[in-house]
């Protein structure tokens, strides 16, 4: 008899976003005549740079002939992507990683939900954040780590508050911890951590021995030259850590997709008698035994990134969802309420003081506007929602006016 | 302490394509002036067709505009691909199978890999053929379903041996299985099941409350209207079967990457107390939980097989390949040996009655051609090597002369 997953059964369903739809189409059918804006979804609107256009279009032609037809290519993906990859995003900022230290993925969701298959199941002392990219603790759930959840909270997960008190960036835990996930700047708060945060995270897991998987999917839009954009930037992080990038944010490739994971070489695990193990040959036995490879216009399309053009081009995406960004949170100050990210996250946290939900209905109901009540994203998550700033400017503008007009004193 | 999958330790290093790459490097170092011809590996050749050339280039200009960009879209594809996947290749065939039972990927690598997460680990009993693509061994070894491996095979896996006594398509076990694997054309021997065979299964498979993996990747070079493209001609498959498709070998997309598969909603799999789950709504959690869509532009592309022009492009590009292996079977044969497929698929596996390393040796050193040697694809693949037709016309046809000339008697 064929037997399930029975881990499976632990998870508890996700209704946010089925939530929200319902609402929102509860209000649009009852008053049709009131267009809605959204500011609750996490995905990019404006259209991919042209020398990303114009590479993906070229490599589209290369599959039009025999002599330049690619097949299956390098699992981990192409060199050329891989090397500029490195040049750029960690050479350039002095962090020791090299090209064959990178693994291109379709996604860091995908990566970030794969990664744990490496590690043991039994006894792994996991720390998670909250409120949190959902991915990191389901998926750990499928696996077995944790037992039921009980209000909220999976049992055998610590969970690091991210919180007013502590500026949304969480303390280091007093207990042991194995595997440590981190995201900055954050989904969803948008905070971000200073040199001196993420060292002592490093610092915490030399200490453990334990592993820091840093979800950095929204570096391209950090903007004070002091926060690193990487955790590679902290000296002896390529012996703790494992680094999750995409460029969905960073260049629109949400609907394209393209990431890449940073494994280094000096990476280790343990087996149960204390002898170590390299994590890199383990993810490259479990990335080519599952995995076959990104699209290649698709990595064409990637690489375009890389070039001075693209650079610029992508620049000045992420810089046009920053000044949309800014608009928001100075809105939001301006009617009193305090908040997090926005200067270098695409994200605005709001501190509501309310009930998420309850804010939620007032926003949709009174503005028109849609946001993400943060009691879906985690128990933390509660008395906030999350605006985000990836629309058009007048989309924005208008919604800042009519939130400004339901809530202003 | 972080601790790493102890299992990957039971994994056996796969040496065979880095061991071919080995003897073919020093061939051609000791003989530059010889140019070798690889009929060994199993990648296409030949350019995208024009109609998916061009849906693929209509899908990257989408992109280039803020109206018709795409951002994230539905994690099982976009429904004008599910419904065009449903309706040609199932409905047509009189299968029971609906659009939203089709769950749209990267590759079917990934699926026949990540399939295995939804079941249970403790106690399920394996059917895995024997020779075999190695990734529906090593993902389960990877989970922990199996034992150490001795003498070339895993304790705890029921092995289905594909011989010459029984036709290179497995007897059903007479024990008991849960979770059984199924290739048909058969990567790497070629073979076909009949209805027949295939009806036999399915009976198994419901007796023993038993799910079947069938992976039909090769389907579309399928020329014998006797024999099933799908799992689901079967009356009754659907309550016991996954079935996986892609679009590499179908239409070339091996470096394009867009694959499928189908999980009923009569599937259902047992909790420990007997149960019923459907493992429809667990994919579905697996799937939305960890990936995130396929490239917009390249379901586009895949959607265009589906048009009148593509279906007869497509078609031609399986044709071609045909032709190939009709030439190598041919030449196989004529030179006195026993082989299977080449018919209904583009492998040909012929019965070397000697060693396969000594045979591919042979082969290379006195034809300069490259095959892949049985060996590395299980114990039942010794004595056997697998010739690709997946190469031009012209090199299938110097490689058949000089194969001729350096093994005619």
């Amino acid at each position: 008899m064929i037997r399930i997953n029975e881990n499976y059964l632990k998870l508890k369903a996700s209704y946010l976003f089925s939530d929200i739809a319902k609402r929102v189409t509860a209000y649009t059918t009852a008053n049709p005549d009131k267009p809605i804006i959204r500011l609750g979804i996490g995905d990019v609107t404006e259209p991919l740079a042209p020398s990303v256009l114009k590479a993906f279009h070229a490599g589209v032609d290369e599959m039009a002939a025999r002599a330049t037809f690619k097949g299956y290519g390098p699992e981990q993906g192409y060199a050329f992507l891989r090397e500029a990859i490195a040049t750029h995003d960690y050479i350039a900022r002095g962090c020791p990683i090299s090209a064959d230290e990178i693994f291109v993925s379709d996604g860091s969701k995908c990566d970030c939900g794969n990664i744990q298959e490496i590690f043991a199941t039994e006894g792994l002392k996991l720390a998670i954040p909250d409120p949190v990219y959902p991915v990191y603790v389901d998926t750990n759930v499928m696996a077995g780590r944790t037992g039921p959840n009980l209000e909220g909270r999976y049992s055998g997960v610590t969970y690091l508050d991210s919180t007013p008190l502590n500026g949304y960036v969480p303390a280091i835990p007093t207990g042991a911890s194995d595997l440590i996930y981190l995201c900055f700047p954050n989904n969803p708060t948008g905070a971000v951590a200073t040199r001196a945060q993420l060292e002592a995270w490093v610092a915490y897991a030399k200490a453990n021995k334990a592993i820091i998987l840093f979800d950095s999917a929204y570096e391209a839009y950090i903007r004070d030259p002091q926060i690193p954009h990487s955790i590679y930037e902290i000296p002896g992080a390529d012996e703790v850590a494992i680094e999750f990038r995409s460029f969905s944010k960073t260049a629109g490739f949400t609907g394209t997709r393209c990431a890449y994971t940073v494994v280094p070489k000096k990476l280790v695990a343990y087996d149960l008698l204390g002898n170590s193990h390299p994590v890199h040959a383990l993810w490259n036995r479990r990335h080519t035994t599952k995995f076959n490879g990104v699209s290649y216009p698709v990595q064409k399309a990637a690489a375009a990134i890389y070039t001075e053009e693209g650079k610029a081009e992508v620049k000045a995406m992420t810089d046009f969802y920053l000044e949309n960004a800014a608009l928001i949170r100075k809105a939001v100050v301006d009617l009193g309420f305090t908040c997090i990210g926005g200067d270098n996250a695409p994200y605005i946290w709001v501190n509501t003081g309310t009930d998420s939900w309850q804010f939620f209905d007032k926003l949709l109901n009174e503005a028109q506007v849609v946001c993400t009540p943060g009691a879906g994203f985690g128990k933390c998550g509660e008395g906030h929602v999350r605006i985000s700033a990836f629309n058009s400017r007048a989309n924005v503008e208008t919604a800042l006016a009519r939130i400004a007009k339901a809530l202003g004193k």
